[in-house]
This record gives C-alpha cells, sequence and structure tokens, in this order.
C-alpha cells in the first residue's frame, strides 16, 4: 500500500558543533511502520547543515568543527555582509561547502546508514538557535 | 491519487554567480497542483551547481562568490587539465565542493523551503552559458 | 503502475581516487525495465564520497584528487582523531565536503544526466575498501 507522510523536527542548538538526531529519525520511521521507501531531510536555513558523519569517536565531530572554523575564519576582511555578525557569513559559507538535503533510502523497516553513520544538523552561529528540519517518506 | 512529472529549465548565465530561479519552481509546482510530495532538481553539468542559499542581502552572493574565488583560484599551477580554460579545472572543484542535485519536500502546495531560503544555479564559469535543471516531482 | 525497488552495490577501490559506476546504476535500470522516476543512491560510509563529475579527461579526476590532496593535507597537526591513521581524519573532512546523497531524475528509462556527467565513488582512504553503495527506485 502506497503511502507518504510529512513531519518536522525543531532542534534546539548551543552554539557551533554537531547535534545527532537519527533516533529521532529512526523513532519516527518505527512509529509509523514504514517499511521500505525514500527518506527525505531538508533544513530550512541557511547559516547550519545537514550532516551524515561518524557517530563514534567525539574527536570526530571535534576535529571537523577545527578544520572548518580554520578554513573560514570568522572576522575574515573578505566580506561585505556583516551586519549580522562576524560569524554570520562563515556561517554562508560553510553551508554552501556542505549541503542541507539528504535523502536516505529505507530498507526493511530501517535507514540503509552504514554501521557508523549517525545524522547531524551542523550548527555554523557561535549563539544558540532552533533549526527546523522538513521531513518526507514516499513507499510503502 | 499518485502521480508524478518531469520538467526541464534552461537557465542563462552571464558570467560567475548566483541565478535565483525559486520562483520558476514554484511556478511549475502551483501550475499543475501539487500538494504533497517530494520535488528533486538535478543540475546537468559539471562546471556550476544548484545552491539554496539566502535570497535577502545581495551581499551574502558576493561574499560568497568572493570566499569561493580565493580557495579555488583560477590559473592555479596545481592543475594539468587546462586546454578548456583557466577557469574550468576551478569550476570542476567549485562543483565538487557544492553539489548537483537537491531533494525538497512539497507541504500543502509549497516547497518546505525556510524563509530567507532561495534556489540558485551558481555559474563557476567566466563565460555565459545555458543550464540545464531537471525536475521531477512525486507525490499527490 | 507505480513500483518501487531497492538494490545495492559492493565498489572496490585501490587507494585514493574516483571509481566511476554509471554503467552498473544504467544497467540496474534497463534490467528492471524502469521509465520514469526517481533514483535515489546512498553511500554506506563515512571517509569516502559520492560525486557526479567530468568523465571525459582523466587529468579532471587527477586534479580534483590534486585540489583535495593540498585542501586537506594528511598528517594535519590540527587532529586529535589520529588513532586510525594519518589519513582517517582528511577522509572525514572530505566526505563532509562533498556528499554522499545523490538524487537523480530518470527520463524515458534513462538517468538525466548530462553528456559528461559520470556517477563516482571518491574513496578518500589510501587503502583498499569495498565500499557499499544503497540504490532505491520510485517510479513506473
Amino acid at each position: 500500500m502506497w503511502r507518504q507522510a510529512s513531519h518536522e523536527w525543531a532542534i534546539s542548538t548551543r552554539g557551533r558543533g554537531l547535534y545527532e538526531f537519527t533516533g529521532e529519525v529512526s523513532a519516527w520511521i518505527a512509529r509509523n511502520g514504514f517499511k521500505n521507501g525514500l527518506l527525505t531531510l531538508h533544513l530550512r536555513h541557511t547559516s547550519a547543515s545537514l550532516l551524515i558523519q561518524e557517530n563514534a569517536d567525539p574527536d570526530v565531530r571535534r576535529d571537523l568543527e577545527g578544520f572548518f572554523a580554520r578554513l573560514v575564519p570568522d572576522g575574515d576582511p573578505l566580506y561585505v555582509h556583516t551586519l549580522e555578525g562576524d560569524d554570520d557569513m562563515p556561517a554562508h559559507v560553510r553551508t554552501a561547502l556542505t549541503t542541507v538535503n539528504l535523502g536516505i533510502p529505507v530498507r526493511d523497516g530501517r535507514l540503509t546508514l552504514g554501521t557508523w553513520q549517525g545524522i547531524y544538523v551542523w550548527e555554523h552561529r557561535r549563539s544558540s538557535h532552533t533549526r527546523r528540519v522538513a521531513a518526507h517518506f514516499i513507499g510503502e
């Protein structure tokens, strides 16, 4: 029986870093009894990203953040758009360098994520935000 | 009633920069009366990107272009592939650093874009091009 | 007649570089007689990427690899996560800078890839790996 469904999460962030929500996504799939199909996630912001990354060693997240902080430094004199803070334009650049959309097949009631893959909101601003993620499932 | 549809846009670019076509996408959804489902966009080129970014202050687009021009400079002596011009290999690198695919849920007849999100073709070559974007909708 | 299908490829890599598998994807579409719909690919790893790039001049792939090797050097003293080798954290960063998901419309039995676009697994580790790519098709 074909069906589709929508959902939206509001994820609270407290400054830069990776916030995992794989559990919320898996719970939504289980609660609805989705078996096989396609899950799409879309982050509705321009200064944060969606990222699939290693969920084992927390040092990986720390090093990812460190690399991006060095590649896209705050307060770069290159920028003209500075009124919203010296971390605003770097947040847009980080978003462009990553992505805000994910499409993940669902098989036998489970996301086809690899063993070490987790789904994250990557906050690129230094202050706290509520980040909205739209979800869509189509399948059986 | 389930249905799907395809479309293709030809977007004219006049050198590097971001070309918004959110309006065209929304108009296609409205014209067909799509209510709920999934919209997929695919750019059929290897030297331009699809990007979701802020559509308010034009300085954001200018600064994005400035950051990428510095990170991936034209005429870099690193490259062997130079026959198509000194902006060709940088265009491929910029495309690899961004993306050519977007998947956006449609809810109640509207894209689930955030308030400040626009959909752009990001042209990475200095000369004018016609960029083809394939679209697909599945849903109700 | 609506239908969906899943598949998974195991792609052998022998060190860093781009491994094309466009032919495998097209063959799966042809074998199943898929006409119109959406193909989704998801790489189940955190140290390799999926990439759509030029499939004509092999120098493009060599230059892409060269650019990323310089941007994200092995053995960078920035990293704390080093136990799995000096190419492990760079592989995670390269993955974050690119993507592990692709969504491509299928039209009249063919992927809507552009003339020069090929689909690649981009291996970011120096040693050999088997990389699993989950595929999903929905349509007619």
